[in-house]
């Protein structure tokens, strides 16, 4: 504590990202992508004239956009980019959730949301999730200050249909509906055909999951003009120029190659089905996902012990120490062999005497 | 206007970066740097290993922070880093200006400041400058919420020694100061040397203008690790990873090439005053520049006009259409012989009938 620091700044309790560790481990605990990204982006890196990072990139990285409004088969004016959908997010509750009323978001969640709130003063309203644990779309309130969930959810990997989103935007006409879409590459319904009728949908994704771009730190929103304008206000005081050329470049060469695109994630799919499958028959339970990671939870066996014994052994997944979640572990799909050495390890501990 | 943006973001002036034209210019109006990056950016790139970008890079920047730390003579907990030092002044404010009580700093400085205060709800005191254009450090208040100028300040281009930040740093305890470094590298005197001694200082720059780097997006701060600390606690609760892996590695190459480094600055800073003698004798006034520009005014010239005609001879420098600046132009600091058919340019301008 500091006398210096902001008196908001004294009451923050900042969002922990899962580990990066300098060793070799196995790593299943941060939802990144086992495959590399497109060939083409190592040609971008081969190829960039270093020379051009003298210059201040376009502030409005046109470019940019433009590739990802074709993907997305809407206007560039309807796209938004951001250093990383966190910074996305962040914008976006400025932007849009600081309304006097509570932002209302499922009680199991990203857990970056309520950090934003605190950082933004912005009262919270959470709402159970459903006897499945999905996300319980006829409890949000029509006169809530915002709504926001993920979807599929994190870490639950629940996803609901377009036609359900729809219902719920039918419903939810005064206030903005922040719908992240950060692991629907793995299967889910993407809200983004909906923006056209709907000027209060906001949807928000990356390119560190499915496109394998984590560490370039790339996201965007796709909405209404009025919202991608509200977006613009709050990013151009903020900062002029949050996309490096660089990061621009890379980004637009992973757009390019739908092919690789497609591969890597129905590899990532089959894999979680085959893991699921394996993780039930050594008793687990395991939620349904539609996200590049599983949610598994054993009736007999402690969790956090099971994620000491799995880190002792090289391999890293995410144990979140909450009421609602410590009984379950979060495992990142990665390659077949890597699933193979989560499943094979876990028989081991399972079988342990305790 | 939209009934969906929050009422603060109704009410914000964004700043407005200087253009980046598409069109083949010589562009003197965004204080780039003329010269290219160190080579050694150039062998980062086309040896980057690109299936790392799957990877989230590290949330804490340690390798960077290291890197710069030696450069600058401190701890690494003595630094933050950040996507440019647009996105390090914008959590400074969060973190250390939200008081309560004004915000003190020049009336002519960095016009990206007042946004900021719009931003986040913070009460700004302008000062004038002193009648020699330099930031009256005298006028600043013990009591203030907080002060910030740039030195070498901007657009004026004067910068104050390290003793008379020292002085001012002797009177103002209470509060932190910020010293916004952006220009330091073409002449000024850094005050990095001092937080040693003030806990209350923070020192704030960047790798746009003396390193070549302005499309790569990165800056810091250097200060107390008081302060250090309440920037990343306002940081692990917007970002968690600012300072992607590309340009992570290219700032640590940028580093480690001192000579390119010292080259570069010195033909800068040659260049400008030769083109500071060319002003002169044609009539200009220009004031005295420890930055990569130089203010320029002619009694005799109207300063919009020959803003207009330097952009039709394409040539494009900065006029800023405030009170107190619009008789001035700013202009970028550019190879010599940019600066030769800027001369020339303007030595046709000037003699054209009205």
């Amino acid at each position: 504590m500091s006398k210096f620091w902001s008196p908001e700044v004294r009451e923050l309790t900042p969002y922990i990202p899962g580990e990066q560790p300098r060793e070799q481990l196995i790593k299943l605990n941060t939802n990144e992508n086992p495959y590399p990204p497109a060939p083409g982006v190592g040609a971008v890196l081969r190829d960039f004239p270093s020379d051009h990072l003298r210059r201040y990139p376009d502030p409005e990285s046109r470019a940019l956009r433009e590739a990802l409004a074709e993907e997305l088969g809407v206007e560039p004016q309807q796209v938004f980019v951001g250093n990383g959908s966190d910074e996305v997010l962040a914008l976006a509750f400025q932007a849009f959730f600081r309304q006097g009323r509570p932002l209302e978001m499922p009680e199991i969640s990203y857990s970056f949301y309520p950090v934003y709130c605190r950082l933004y003063g912005i009262e919270r309203q959470a709402l159970p999730l459903a006897a499945d644990w999905s996300v319980d779309l006829e409890a949000f309130s029509a006169t809530a200050g915002g709504v926001i969930f993920a979807n599929p959810n994190a870490p639950t990997g629940h996803g609901h249909t377009r036609e359900a989103l729809s219902t719920l935007l039918e419903r939810i006409t005064e206030s903005v509906v922040l719908v992240d879409e950060a692991y629907v590459d793995f299967g889910g319904e993407s809200g983004v055909p909906l923006v056209e009728r709907f000027p209060n949908l906001l949807v928000t994704g990356t390119f560190s999951k499915s496109r394998s771009l984590a560490g370039l730190r790339l996201g965007y929103a796709v909405g209404s003009r009025e919202l991608i304008e509200g977006l613009e206000r709050v990013k151009d005081s903020f900062n002029s120029y949050p996309i490096d050329s660089l990061a621009s470049a890379v980004a637009i060469a992973s757009l390019a190659d739908r092919e690789h695109f497609a591969a890597c994630r129905g590899r990532v799919i089959t894999t979680r089905e085959r893991t699921r499958d394996r993780l039930e028959r050594l008793g687990f339970e395991v939620l349904p996902s539609q996200a590049n990671f599983l949610l598994a939870h054993h009736p007999e066996q402690d969790a956090a012990q099971l994620f000491v014994g799995l880190r002792k052994r090289g391999i890293l997944v995410r144990h979140f120490n909450t009421e609602a979640l410590r009984d379950h572990l979060r495992i990142s799909i990665g390659t077949e062999d890597e699933m193979t050495s989560l499943t094979e390890t876990l028989e081991t501990l399972c079988q342990a005497p305790a």
